[in-house]
Formats: structure tokens, C-alpha cells, sequence
């Protein structure tokens, strides 16, 4: 940490010349490109960069996980060289569809809880199947600013895709801008995550609700992805099977795939394991276009037998016990996942009171009305600049961040992510911000 | 063991009941239908069956895999949260390259490795790119027989298909087919197995030479799926670093992906881990189409970012560490993998000789006048009767198979896996196929 020594700003023509060699354009940029950028900028000028750029889980996952595949590969040697069933362990099934009825308060069967190698793997096979239904209905609609990797699937799977900015509709303007966009009937799926990648902006109830109506009503497939599940602590969600329940379009349609993610609430990134749940309706719906890509009509065989099965012909064993037995810790009360990662939204609220004390403004400051709530993420901007401008300064006082412009947002901004930040470096950050802040003036001393 | 109380044949009109009643047509079952129907017939008649219709590993793993993911969970309990890189870890890149080197005598840099959630998400990444790099070339021509999942890859990617029998043409005669087909610039990927599934037809170099020629001369993409990767035994290629090398199209073309398996050579199918070794070359290749697709024009990166991030986002951290481990070990000399494997070719050696004698022919009996080798899977028929026939009387008699028709073969016949058969069951099968052969006598007595 070097702010004492007057390191910052860093020289911009540096700066400049990395971004030009490596033909990085900052308004485009991946995670990746940056993640070397800054791997490059923090070794040239040896300074440790506040890396908010990143957005993987900082903590270090509950033991129970771990202990679990340990368990299993010391009790049954032989499991690693046993084929996984295609829809998952009846284990896993089974912890599964608990879970979703002591945090959702929704009635699955087992057979609607089918594990995928993460919920990236979730979402490919959902949109495989929601885009291709039907011939005409062959574009996802976004609820955006989103996850930049969702739209390379649409892409991967040659579908297009069509974009609705949160910032400009909410509540009824939602509902109806979402319907206006349905009636086309060129929607195949509407997908979504709350609390949502980069805004932390969380749906209301009342707008689940008429999203799952329209879903029903014009035949759409709603993919929620629930990678942050419960948390949103403005309301307590951990007690298993005591309300407040999770708000979930699982409520308000039929047609719906929820993904569960792993790698956030349960810090499982590095093992690839989630879980999806459709509805027990929408398994057994049939499609006629589905037969030319996944061999079969039924939604529940086509995302078995036609979507994980030619792409990964099952999930690895091991950590499917351990998404199980975190599962049903979770379930039984023994394990309060969402209290083990409530220290990312404490750590949210300390970090967003520094950036706004020094004149940078939440860009999704709200949820119809009600402040947004702390977590994984939240948006700065600052007047009168783009997001790229504005990262170019963060990068030279040392932080990073993801512009908006590559999350499907319209607006101008800089995604924070606080995940791996850690409360000693809070003194340095606020040194840091001061300085920008102070360089950024209209005339600055 | 049920046949000494003149159980068989099992009563005809039960079975055509359950085939009724399923839908079941037995010239396309699927492999999981086959499964069902044989376990309800075995629940039904009381009678365990001969189950030579499972393509997987009979054996356990070598205690390497699972030791080495134990270790590396206890000694770096954070692994389950990071995620991987979805190029692989360095450690297994490195120890992939060196297995390269080591077994088929081919160099290429740890970048040329990168793992997948098994074989079948190799395939599927390599179909993509094969049949997208150009818009005209959407067609992955198969050598056939083949594993008809590959097919189900084919279809779930939008492009189509196209089969040369190689019962029909090997040697010049399928090189010169293959450029028959190929000179129409329509295919953009070549697939094959060698030893193939199910007739363990091995390709001889000199049809390797002439497939690379022609992959490079059209520009099409070879992809070889090694699932059984040097488990030819005419030929001991199990000491590392010394000849014989395995086959492998690496040494006549840079249009290559070879797709290395774990399922079998190392049992290890249930932590679902593979290496995808692609020519240097071709990494580096540009095609203007894949832009579309993977949202870049050049292979390497078309096949990790554009192909394993939009799938699973890398492959889970544990096995990988296995999967290195066991490379490790086999290319040191310390683990011959292919000695702990060859009790298939022991196996297949002598239920091979039992159906000949009872008057079942091998189907794809020779490779180029040399006899087949003994593996993992051989084909049976008997005169006169379709595969579909012969499957109906040997469920009659307590054993299974897979119709050839399923697999893309013109011909009639029955695929045998003897994975999961014990010697302690042979006595039992001669039973079985002496009564089955008398059975089909044109006038049994």
C-alpha cells in the first residue's frame, strides 16, 4: 500500500500504451483483459491494486463441503469411476427439493432438482431449450445490466438476444414494457437474476408476480438465475422453513427454470456445481421444434437426456455429495449459510459510504423507492464522465472496476465489487477515493 | 445364475408387453431404454442377465486419482472456492503436454492442453468450432460406427451429419471416400475413434497419414476422441518414452483436436475429466465465422473463452488435480495404466471365442486382414437375423447388447461390452448361448 509515497496518479501514458498494444478498448473490456491490465500496472509500478473488478467469492467455503468429498472418496473408492445418472445422485435430488421448500416454501418433487456443472452449464441448457420451443420465439430477453456471459451463450447457441435496462422500468412500467415485448411472440425466455450482477437491484414481489403471469400468458420461458439467492438482507431469509420465504418467480408461473448457484452462498466456485429446478409442469411440457436439437419433445428429457447429456454426460460425482450435504445442513438448520456471507453486504455498505463521501453517486440507488440493499455488488458513477473515462482514473489511483457498458446497462458507471476486499484495506481505499476525487475537480489545485 | 433350471427362453409375450408398452422399438433403442428393459425383466423373471449392452468401467480407479483430491482438500481447503482458470490449472497442462510427449511422441506446449468436464464436452466444443468456422462447411462427417451421442452433439448444435461405414472402406478405399466427400466443401470436422466404439477397429498409420493429408489439403478439422486411448494390445505402447508410440493423427496434420478420456484408461468417469490436446497451429488459426458464435476468430481462444466459459466455466478443481496426478504417474513410469487396464483385452479374448463357437460371427472382424483386436467391445451377428432379431432372442436368454443400428453401422448386428462381465459368469454365458444357438437351429429340436 503506497498512497503515502505520492505513487498516484500513475503515469497515464503507461497506461495508455498497455491499453494500445493490447488493443483493449475500456468501454469493451472483459474481466480478463482487465484482470491482465491490472496484473500488468500493479508489477510495473509495484503497487497492490484494490481489485474490485473481480467478482468471485472471498471467503473460504463452509468445511462441510470439502469433508463431504473427503468422505466419500475415503468410504466408496470406487465412485470415481462410476458414470453419474444423467439427472443427478438421488441424493442430491432429494436435499435439493427440501431446500427449496424450507428457503422458497415451493413443492418440487426430486425429479425437478437436476444438477449441472455450475449454473453457467444451468444456463446454456436453459436457453438452449427456452430459444429454440418454437421457430419464431427464438430471442432472450435480458433484464439488464446482467451477467456479460449469459449473452455469449445466447450467442454460442445462435440465438438473439434483446435487452430491458431496470433503470428506466420498474414495477407496472416493467410489467408493461416486458408485455409490450412479448406480444411480438419472439420471445422464447426472460432472463433474469435478483439480487442482480452488477446492481444488486432486487425484485419486488409484486413484480415477480406479473412476470409470471405474462410467462404464463404468452408461453415464455422465465430463467431465473438465482446466483445470490437470499441475499438480500434488508429482509432475514435464514431461517429454513420460517417466513419471510425467498421471493421467487416459482411462485407466480409454471414456467420457470431456477438455478441455484453454489458459488456465491456456499463459496463452491472452484468444484462447478449448481443446481437447477423447473417446475414439475414445465418438465413434462412438450415442444415439437424441441426434437431437432435434443431428440425428444418433453422439456424434462430434453434438458437431460438432450442438453447434459452431450455436453458433460453428468455432473462429477463428489461434489454433487457436497452440494448435497451443504444442502441439507442448510435445510436442518445446522448450517446459516446466509449468515456465513452477510459479511460481503457489511463490508458493501462501509465501502459504498466512502466512494459517495467523495462525490461518486450510486447509479442503481433503489428499488422502487427503497434504498438498494448492501451486497456482492453495487454501481458508482461520476458526473459527466463514461464509465471507460472514469475506470481510466480509477486505474490510475490504483482500483479497478467493470464499466457498465459491458453489462447491457445504458447508463454510465463502474461496477464495485467487495467481495475480496478486505476491512484493513478500508483506510488506504478512502486515501485512494480522496485523491481521485480531488483530481477529478473541475479545477484541480 | 438361473439357467440350469430351464428358466430361458424367458416367456416372448412379457417382453414384447414391455416393448409395447414403452414405445420401445428395439432398432433404435437407446441405451437407457435397454437398461430399463433389462432390469425389468431381470426383476421380473428373477434372473440376473449378462449385461454386455454398458459401455463403462468395470474396474476402480487407481487409488492415485482419489488420493491425490483428498490431498489437495485437506491441504488446500480454500480450492473448492476459486474458480478454476478456465484454461485449465497449470499443474495439469504441464503434466497433459508431458503424457503427449511420453505416449504418442508429440510435442506440444502446456497452452495446446486444456481440460474439459470429460470427453463429451470435448466433442461437443470441437463440433462447434468445426462445424462454425465456415458457413458452408456445416457438416461433421463420422466415421462410422460410432458413439451415437456424437450425433446427439451434432443435432444439439444445429449442424448436420454425414457417415462412411468403415466396414465398407478402409485403406485407400476410405481415403479415397473421405476425399470424395470432403472435396465437396462441406464438412468442417472429421470424427472418429480409434480403437472405435463399438466394433474396436483401429486405424492403421498408414490411414492416419492419409486422413492428415487430407484434413490439411481441404482445410477440415480432425477430431480423434482416444476414449480408449492406446488400449490396442497387438502392440505393447504402455512403456513411456519408448516405441511403439500410439497412433494419432497429431503426426500428419495441425488440423487437429485429440479429446483424451479418463472414463476408461484411468476408470475415473464419474469425476467427469478429459484433456483436449489442439495442434499449436491450429490454437493460433483464424476463421472470420467463428466471430458469430464464440465472439472471436480464433481457435484457441474460440475453444476456451468462446466454448468452455459459455458451457461450465471451467472444469471443477479436484479432478483436475487427479487427472494430473494420474498423467503424472503414468508418463514417470510409476502407474502402467494400460497393464491395469488389459484384463478387458483378457476378457473380450475369451467371451469372443465362446459366441464363435456357438455360431455368432464377428461382425467387423479385421482390421486391413489383420484380426481385431481384443478390447473393450466387439460386434456380433448371426445369419439371417436383423440386430434388432437377435437382441429380442438373447433378452429371451438373460444377455444384452446394442444394436448396430443405433451406432451408424449398415450392418446387422449386436455391439458386446465385456467391461462389467466375471470370469465367474463364463460358464453361465456358454450355457446361455449353447441354448440360444439351439434356439435358432432352423428346426430346433
Amino acid at each position: 500500500m503506497n498512497s503515502k509515497n505520492n505513487i498516484f496518479p500513475l503515469d497515464s501514458d503507461f497506461l495508455k500504451k498497455c491499453l494500445n498494444d493490447w488493443e483493449v478498448d475500456l468501454t469493451h473490456v472483459s474481466i480478463r483483459e482487465l484482470n491482465r491490465l491490472v496484473d500488468e500496472l500493479s508489477a510495473h509500478f509495484e503497487v497492490e491494486f484494490l481489485r474490485f473488478e473481480f467478482g468471485v467469492p472471498g471467503l473460504p467455503p463452509n468445511k462441510i463441503g470439502p469433508e463431504e468429498e473427503i468422505r466419500i472418496l475415503q468410504h466408496n473408492p470406487r465412485i470415481p469411476s462410476i458414470y453419474p445418472p444423467f439427472d443427478g445422485i438421488p441424493r442430491l435430488k432429494v436435499a435439493a427439493a427440501n431446500f427449496i421448500k424450507k428457503f422458497l416454501d415451493i413443492d418440487v418433487p426430486p425429479k425437478s432438482c437436476i444438477p449441472t456443472v455450475g449454473a453457467m452449464h444451468s444456463g446454456f441448457i436453459c436457453q438452449a431449450i427456452a430459444g429454440r420451443k418454437c421457430p419464431e420465439s427464438n430471442t432472450i430477453l435480458y433484464l439488464d445490466p446482467g451477467f456479460p456471459v449469459n449473452k455469449l451463450q445466447t450467442k454460442f447457441l445462435g440465438l438473439q438476444e434483446k435487452s430491458i435496462d431496470l433503470f428506466d422500468y420498474r414495477g407496472d412500467a416493467l410489467i408493461n414494457k416486458i408485455e409490450e415485448i412479448f406480444s411480438t411472440n419472439k420471445i422464447g425466455g426472460l432472463l433474469w437474476s435478483s439480487p442482480n450482477n452488477p446492481t444488486w437491484v432486487c425484485l419486488k414481489e409484486s413484480e415477480l408476480e406479473g412476470i409470471g403471469n405474462l410467462l404464463t400468458k404468452y408461453d415464455v420461458l422465465g430463467i431465473e438465475d438465482a446466483a445470490y439467492f437470499g441475499m438480500d438482507y434488508r429482509q432475514d431469509y435464514s431461517q429454513p422453513g420460517v417466513p419471510p420465504f425467498i421471493p421467487t418467480i416459482a411462485r407466480y408461473t409454471d414456467n420457470y427454470f431456477l438455478t441455484i448457484s453454489s458459488s456465491k452462498i456456499f463459496s463452491y466456485a472452484g468444484q462447478r456445481i449448481a443446481m437447477t429446478v423447473i417446475s414439475p409442469k414445465l418438465m413434462e411440457k412438450r415442444y415439437k421444434n424441441l426434437r431437432k436439437y435434443f431428440d425428444t419433445e418433453r422439456i424434462g428429457h430434453a434438458f437431460v437426456h438432450g442438453g447434459i447429456y452431450p455436453t458433460t454426460a453428468g455432473v462429477p460425482q463428489t461434489p454433487q455429495h457436497a452440494l448435497a450435504a451443504l444442502l441439507e445442513a442448510a435445510s436442518n438448520g445446522e448450517y446459516n449459510f446466509l449468515d456465513e456471507v452477510k459479511v460481503y453486504s457489511q463490508l458493501a455498505s462501509k465501502i459504498k459510504i466512502i466512494f459517495q463521501k467523495y462525490d461518486f453517486n450510486l447509479v442503481y440507488d433503489e428499488d422502487m423507492g427503497e434504498p438498494i440493499s448492501d451486497g456482492f455488488y453495487f454501481t458508482i458513477s461520476r458526473k459527466g464522465m463514461t464509465g471507460a473515462e472514469l475506470l481510466f482514473q480509477m486505474l490510475r489511483f490504483g482500483m479497478a472496476g467493470i464499466p457498465l457498458s459491458t453489462t447491457g446497462s445504458t447508463k454510465e458507471g463502474i461496477r464495485i465489487c467487495v467481495s475480496i476486499i478486505r476491512d484493513s484495506q478500508l483506510d488506504e481505499m478512502e486515501d485512494r477515493l480522496s485523491a481521485l476525487n480531488h483530481q477529478l475537480q473541475p479545477n484541480p489545485v
